[in-house]
């Protein structure tokens, strides 16, 4: 009797090209893309160059994997490539979202899975199959990105459903990742999306030269679920509908730049301030209603002293979102964060824990906000969907300027380029190599 | 007001080697000469191989820091050469155990700190140094090793105490590990040793180019405490006698080749055997009684299938024990997992929780055997010290002796190699340099 995870492990090896919805194909393209534009916008960050001194120290200096940065000057193996990417890709907080599972696929899959295609010369139809193996069943970035990239780079080496197993249970066995870093504004946040690449590509090139990972590392007593989840999610998500339900298609684009779980009340500042036409300077107080993981997660870095700890403050991203009109990467800045009328009304906001939304997360990410204006009027906005939600996601267009501006944030110069590599995303599933991918 | 870390952070950037009594320089030594001959012997395994076989496809294969087995034929850099180096050390269950975190610090503090040295060109007093701060304060192999291999290497790059605090903050936040393996013999403790390695090669160096870590990584709210210890020990063992009270001193040797858990029966066992003169054949049953921690890692293994596994079942190491008289390296082997006479022995010995026994551990790793003979005939041996145990270490001949069966056991041709490393670790504080130090 085979377990789940072996289920998923013979799916994961066995998938074909010609199994995979258009739809999966074409919105694994766009989530590609998004995931392009945050990498590109991320890589000038002290950690991401941190890290990038220590694949200069410790990896070779050459290889046909391509790093983010070409202003290093060289390339290397698709291990160090991804940590670096990986860690880019995820520092300014714009890449997408599984709804379901709170997890960032991105951010994990995609740099693991480029580097390794770029390495072992894979075509566009080759990585988008490891991507969206990739994509499939993983739960929290951290933890469970370490075994998605595991699965998608096993995939592209063409292990078979063993030896994917193998990588699977290697690639849990080294799973990790603390939230500490968030109370104090630190830089773990990219070590783990790096340290998720690099772990899982250890993984599955290990278990191809005969490494052995334990075989039921998810639901085993000793495994990842006993031991990293308290409250266990079903068992049964790990092997139903594989192939009927696709994460790919469950994901969520991010168009505002703050943490997802500000979102909902995001949209619904932003309806209110425009079916209402009111401004900044007439709203008295916020209320927002959400679930419990928000207002566990936006607890942990108080005031938001930094940038990035500032996209994790729902009073502070309320109030850019009401001077602005928006919260885009461009609007969270050293100047924001100084601006002592963007503090006052921060302080004018309030979470509350909705029991209603709360019971619905995570399969939807609903949220109420309650504004009082300085008038004493009130306004209440409610919403179920997102902007970028699987139920109105981006459109190509959309993803287009998100792109451009991610890489004018990252001082890219060539736009020639920039529409080049676009056009490349479009035409993903027919190039016939990966390499040469970067600026 | 400064948190425990660190104190304990600003400590081990401050530690100098005059600081360090004569008696932990001496023991460290020793210990380090211990952890040579263990990585010896395991230097042939297949993951050792599969690991190394990943460090030539996705590292340098040039470097100054030598992998353990010269057959490869390159060097490498000093995260890749502890990967491989560590894994080596930790598979044939021989390397030394600090008692009272039950954590194995020679596994992961060793190859890192030799690696790194060789790769800074550091002389043996600043390799000593770095070791003794590695040894301290960090609990269980996997998930402590990462942050003693962090402050080991932090201290070998001379980072002051801010950047030392980072270090073991980006090190807690990778700690990983699960007991899964145990369960179907596969090889994620060889994944564990050198992972932990690698990690806190990465969180050190990655900390001197400006990578922060999370302050307060041990006790802090989203901390490896809460997270990864449910039942948190006493905090104040970050900090406490920091300099007094040395790990060090604390570590003791293993002479059997069995899981440290099975050595108080073993000893015990031993005892019966020499003083009553009794022979495998006369014995109908053993009972063992010991502490829940025993119960807990040794319940996991089945019935030993694999060598590696036989290790772990206290009853197959019991009957090893009463079969050989002894129960080293070269008596677990693939003829003795198939000897009827043993699997047989191996059911009529019962493993018993003692309560007395189980409050006193891990400070004490006490034991008692109760051997009932097919003449009627009972005998009892309580044990309150192991033969390597801090109050008895091995000798320095004993050492010898040990570190030459394990390079026989790793099919080591040139003895006189072996002479001359055993020479330079007893001169270890007058080495100029650690390079060229292995076969």
């Amino acid at each position: 009797m085979a377990t789940r995870t072996e289920r998923l492990a013979t799916w994961a090896s066995g998938l074909q090209y010609d199994d995979i919805p258009q739809d999966v194909i074409q919105r694994t393209k766009d989530l590609f893309l998004d995931w392009f534009g945050c990498t590109i916008a991320g890589r000038h960050h002290p950690a991401v160059k941190a890290i990038a001194i220590f694949v200069q120290q410790m990896g070779p200096t050459s290889g046909k994997s391509e790093l983010v940065d070409h202003e290093l000057g060289f390339s290397t193996s698709p291990a160090f490539a991804a940590l670096v990417n990986a860690a880019s890709s995820h520092v300014v907080e714009q890449d997408d979202l599984h709804n379901r599972s709170i997890m960032h696929p991105a951010t994990v899959i995609f740099p693991a899975a480029l580097a390794v295609a770029q390495d072992l010369g894979a075509n566009g139809r080759d990585f988008i199959t490891a991507c969206v193996v990739g994509y499939e069943r993983f739960h929290s970035t951290a933890t469970g990105g370490v075994i998605g990239v595991a699965a998608a780079t096993a995939r592209l080496l063409g292990l078979d459903s063993a030896a994917m197993l193998s990588s699977i249970g290697t690639a849990g066995t080294q799973a990790a990742g603390l939230w500490q870093f968030l109370l104090d504004a630190t830089h773990s946040k990219q070590v783990h999306t790096g340290k998720a690449c690099f772990d899982g590509i250890f993984a599955a090139y290990a278990a191809k030269s005969g490494l052995l990972g334990p075989k039921d590392v998810l639901e085993g007593p000793k495994g990842m679920g006993v031991a990293l989840v308290p409250n266990t999610p079903i068992p049964s998500a790990i092997d139903t509908d594989l192939g009927l339900d696709w994460a790919v298609l469950g994901s969520s684009f991010k168009w505002h730049a703050s943490c997802r779980h500000t979102h909902p009340s995001v949209d619904a500042l932003l309806q209110i301030i425009s079916t209402y036409g009111i401004k900044f300077e007439d709203i008295d107080s916020v209320v927002t209603r959400t679930y419990q993981a928000a207002l566990d997660v936006l607890g942990l870095s108080g005031r938001g002293e930094t940038i990035h700890q500032s996209k994790f403050n729902m009073g502070f991203v309320l109030a850019v979102t009401a001077q602005k009109g928006q919260a885009l990467i461009t609007d969270f800045t050293e100047e924001a964060l100084q601006d002592a009328s963007l503090r006052e009304f921060q302080d004018r906001v309030k979470m509350e824990l909705d029991e209603e939304i709360n019971a619905a997360f995570p399969q939807k990410w609903q949220g109420k906000v309650i504004v009082t204006c300085k008038s004493g009027e009130r306004y209440e906005q409610f919403v179920e969907y997102l902007k970028g939600d699987p139920q109105s996601p981006l459109t190509r267009t959309e993803i287009e300027t998100k792109v451009k501006a991610l890489a004018q944030y990252g001082q890219v110069k060539d736009t020639d380029r920039i529409q080049q590599i676009i056009a490349r995303a479009w035409d993903l599933e027919n190039q016939d190599s990966l390499r040469e991918f970067w600026l």
